[in-house]
């Protein structure tokens, strides 16, 4: 495995001296910012996880904010999912297309009123597309990058370690929705929500001076609860079917081969950019889609490339992204697989780099 | 230092089997695309490449592709810099701006014909912005990613190496000039540019599966040329003066914070979105810019992150790449200082890592 050459171009977070300090042991780039990968060790992590509490560095979950009188025009520009019922307070969960209905991002908007929105985004400068937009179409909105670092907490313990450093009121928050609390005199947002299925929160951490000072005083909180620092796991998301923009679909994809046709409201997102296209998709249905697989035989190597999936002699898809689990004594991985072949039980072959392996196609993820 | 985790999200490149044949040893990402950052060490790297030859996977300057009738008018949206006079076969370096000024790129853009371009980039997902504007204006002009990796060769016996390949017209190539070149049965673009100041080649590689080929063609033309893998040296590109963005610029700058004043034609760059702000700007002129500055002392530790330029306590700035130089016998660096304190000979402090260190504003980069 190779070294990371460190840069400010690969940007540092509120949080990276007590990533450091904990002993992260790698790093993926993620936004251009550094993001933890591992501390003890995947399977160590994903233990811990599973049973305790952790601390995540998600910095690299940037926010676009948008504001202004034509903030949630340019919002509902963006998805095709329809957002005119949603309230300040929510979060959605918005995959957003161009204008062939291809992804661009699958970010989780966070309506803060009427005429202020973030946008928690996935691997790619999306920003520049909502510049690109607004400018464009002449709208009435700004559009910019605030200093704005999401941290995570996660796991079965979130809501006890929240609560010590918030107050009991954060175990009222429901699922995808925020309110705000008091930390050293600042409001903060916290968002029950997060990149794993053991529940937890998602503080958007406003100004970077707080950040050592929020990250100290969970830790100093959470002692007896075993809190530990930790990052989105590879195996946790794989059984839990949580994707990953970059790895498990591209600007390739429309969101319906990505499963998300339900996030698709075409006949009523009016003015969505991606509608003409996806209309038509919608129509007619996707001829790939993402499905969990699980794939025969000892742990797999890392899943750095797509490897091809085959059936009969042919190419009919591409597995993205791939890890054994020990709670389910398989490798479980992410593919994109053709119509003909998606069916739940259906046979296919990989070709890993340690070469062929027989794999099932499952009805749906592990948990 | 953290190892990289690899996963797809952080593709790899037509080249990459090459590059860990060569024994890569370290790795940063680029338009999340892995570019390789030291082979020996970067000091013995360094001084290879000023010797000899190298070849660069720098596949992760990504192409952004304008094609249709209106590719040349977006161009122009693009950048300040005039392109009326730019002809088929120039390479053009273009500052891009937001509708403020602010760098977004600084990409070279390759003029193929009047109604193809493409836009060799920088760590930015400029597409999307293109994509956004094109999209926005409602130009007639497609925009795309296409299959094309750039393979740098760099070094005095770049002329040579490449003579043996593609025979000896390839010594006719004027800087920033390109022409078209035949590779078993592909036509390539091989301009005279590259991200070092030791004359060299990048060629336009069209089509990822003659990748390998190429590279391996390359290395058997080679041997007594002591040819062998390289990639973007630290040293020697502050040495020269060549910027990185997102490094030393990011979009909170203009042009003419870097130095690129002269690439604002701000007066005949009719249909530049940035053009009204950066008229101002060039009326009012930066109130900070990028300068080379010698740090004295011994080596410093890599740069990771804006260090502080102080001055009579206040700070009047940051560096942002540093490294020491073997041949300049100094610690040579890239900072952004204000108007007060930017005259060549102006003695300024800079808060390292390592503590405080005494340092000099210089006229001029090393080479």
């Amino acid at each position: 495995m190779a070294q990371i050459s460190l840069s400010r171009r690969l940007r540092r977070t509120p949080f990276s001296d007590g990533v450091e300090a904990a002993g992260v042991k790698g790093f993926t780039v993620y936004n251009r910012m550094l993001l933890p990968t591992v501390f003890e060790s995947a399977e160590a992590d994903y233990r811990h996880l599973k049973s305790h509490v952790q601390v995540w560095d998600v910095s690299c979950e940037r926010q676009v904010e948008l504001r202004g009188p034509d903030a949630a025009r340019l919002m509902q520009m963006l998805t095709p999912r329809d957002l005119r019922r949603m309230l300040p307070g929510q979060c959605f969960y918005v995959p957003i297309v161009d204008e062939t209905g291809g992804m661009l991002n699958d970010p989780v908007a966070v309506k803060l009123s009427e005429d202020r929105w973030w946008i928690s985004i996935a691997d790619s400068d999306l920003l520049l597309w909502v510049k690109g937009i607004a400018n464009g179409y002449r709208l009435d909105v700004l559009v910019d990058e605030p200093d704005v670092s999401p941290l995570a907490i996660q796991g079965p313990k979130a809501d006890d370690l929240l609560a010590r450093v918030f107050g009991d009121r954060v175990r009222d928050i429901r699922f995808f929705k925020f309110d705000k609390f008091e930390f050293e005199g600042r409001e903060l947002a916290i968002a029950r929500s997060g990149y794993s299925k053991q529940g937890g929160f998602e503080i958007y951490v406003e100004g970077s001076d707080i950040g050592m000072p929020l990250w100290n005083a969970l830790f100093a909180a959470g002692e007896d609860l075993h809190v530990r620092a930790g990052c989105p796991n590879l195996i946790e998301r794989i059984e839990g079917g949580l994707l990953s923009y970059g790895n498990d679909m591209t600007d390739d994809n429309t969101p319906h081969e990505c499963g998300l046709g339900k996030f698709c409201n075409t006949h009523t997102a009016i003015g969505c950019i991606g509608r003409d296209a996806l209309l038509r998709v919608a129509k007619e249905g996707p001829v790939q889609q993402i499905r969990p697989i699980a794939i025969d035989g000892d742990a797999v190597p890392p899943c750095d490339r797509p490897w091809p999936v085959v059936a009969a002699g042919k190419r009919i898809g591409q597995i993205t992204s791939a890890a054994w689990s020990p709670d389910f004594d398989t490798n479980v991985s992410i593919g994109m697989v053709k119509l003909s072949h998606w069916e739940p039980g259906t046979r296919i072959e990989i070709e890993t780099p340690d070469g062929m392996r027989g794999a099932t196609v499952r009805d749906k993820f592990w948990i």
